[in-house]
């Protein structure tokens, strides 16, 4: 897994030169070069690999995916959305280079991370990249991503479409779910895989996605900034939704173990170590003191 | 021209339907649906269409154009950016949706334009695609569009890295040239142009782009808000950086002479009616009293 990381961290570097104009370089690379769990990209490699691909096929792929997530952040933290002074441990983006800049070094993630998989995908058909781009476009705008911020941004001025329940959902489908399925079903088509194992592999990654996103929930109830890195409790002082405010924290918890237990389901039956070990993980953050 | 605006108008509806979450379709649909000359689109069309392709071929990639220019404008709008209040005569995206949804409308068009090309460019091969998604990605980001609005705005704080000459050329070239060259580099690549003929029609672009910039720098000094639908005087007011600042208006009217005519003298090598009338419009607008 480390070594995963070190990969990633030094490939996102590599990728992604300062050029002229500097500002906006930057930009970008601040809040992508922060220490992060990259835990988009080692989905999407895992995938690959357990899948019989050469993971340096899926490289560039993973981390565009790494790239989307940061704009995403990026954004979301600017004042006119949550209003974010701190990621990961440090000053948000437009805290350091100013709310222009933050919104532009997102919107040249949001590009430079697709022109990466175009530019760097040398051992991928036409056909894949032109696969791996529409999901990649899907995912990330007003039919994935977005949609969730948009919904998130709502419920919290109180406006709900459909129900409590349902809106919740359709934020963490949205919001999360999206990132994660997106990594696996990108492994899956540079291993070229079959239908059943797309679908059933991007099961996993929606419930792994729902999972994570109740982890977060009940994080921000139960944790501190120095754990997170972020401001913690904010949630709840905006009366915002979350599966906690919702459903409360005992509920949450069962929800969440419900939902690791169908991934270990479907994931039991690859050979991966790394899946497991981040099962693992998520589980001992959250149900640990019971175990 | 105007039946082609009709078809452009058409299809961007048609294209981007509402859906739920309804608030940043709309928000996407409303500064889209503005009134506009659709140029972008215009030029990829019959830069297809002159080099003997179906523009059924290039229609997708054409509204993409437009989207991303969209997409530009909303985020030079916002409070943080140019703070403009109007655009095309109505109220800017943040002002009608707030500021959240307009940064949100804007991912959204830079994401939904390549899905766009993706979905509906079904005569194209994937090979023809990924060039046009390459072409898309490069000019959209960080070494484009955005490298141009970093280095405008920083121009605008007097924080100028290079000459006050080369630094306009920069703006000029990466904010406003890129997407004529997007267009017709679209329009070429639609049609399987060769190389010979990609880089003249590129180099068409480039230069009707710098007169365009010219244009709109004299416009805003002579113009009113009537007939621009923007507010105007705001680069003088600001110390922008432009031709006119820079140069002085007769300069910039002589420099905006010479650059149409070498348009002309790339252009008049081809049969289009249309790309004569754009340089015809633009040029009476600019030196119609002299004439």
């Amino acid at each position: 897994m480390k070594e995963l990381i070190s990969l990633i961290d030094k490939k996102l570097d590599e990728y992604l030169q300062i050029e002229y104009p500097e500002d906006i370089f930057k930009a970008m690379k601040y809040t992508l070069s922060l220490p992060g769990k990259r835990l988009r990209p080692i989905m999407c490699l895992e995938t690959a690999r357990m899948l019989g691909c050469d993971i340096n096929k899926a490289l560039p792929s993973a981390c565009a995916l790494e790239m989307l997530h940061v704009q995403s952040l990026i954004h979301d933290d600017l004042p006119c959305m949550d209003n974010d002074d701190f990621r990961r441990g440090k000053p948000s983006n437009h805290k350091v280079f100013g709310e222009a800049n933050a919104v532009l070094a997102g919107d040249a993630l949001l590009t430079f991370a697709p022109q990466l998989i175009i530019e760097k995908s040398k051992d991928l058909t036409f056909e894949q990249i032109v696969k791996i781009l529409h999901e990649y476009t899907k995912f990330a705008g007003a039919y994935g991503l977005i949609a969730g911020q948009v919904v998130d941004i709502e419920s919290e001025g109180g406006k709900l479409v459909k129900s409590p329940q349902e809106t919740l959902d359709f934020i963490h489908l949205n919001k999360t779910a999206v990132l994660f399925r997106l990594a696996v079903r990108i492994g899956s088509i540079c291993a070229n895989a079959d239908e059943k194992t797309f679908n059933e592999l991007d099961d996993f990654a929606t419930k792994f996605g729902l999972a994570f996103q109740i982890y977060d929930d009940i994080m921000d109830e139960i944790s501190t900034f120095e754990e997170l890195g972020k401001s913690i409790g904010k949630d709840k002082a905006s009366g915002k939704l979350t599966y906690v405010s919702l459903y409360g924290l005992d509920e949450a918890k069962n929800k969440f173990k419900t939902l690791i237990n169908e991934c270990y389901g479907i994931i039991n039956k690859y050979e991966s170590k790394i899946f497991r070990e981040i099962l693992k993980k998520l589980e001992h953050r959250i149900l640990g003191e019971e175990e």
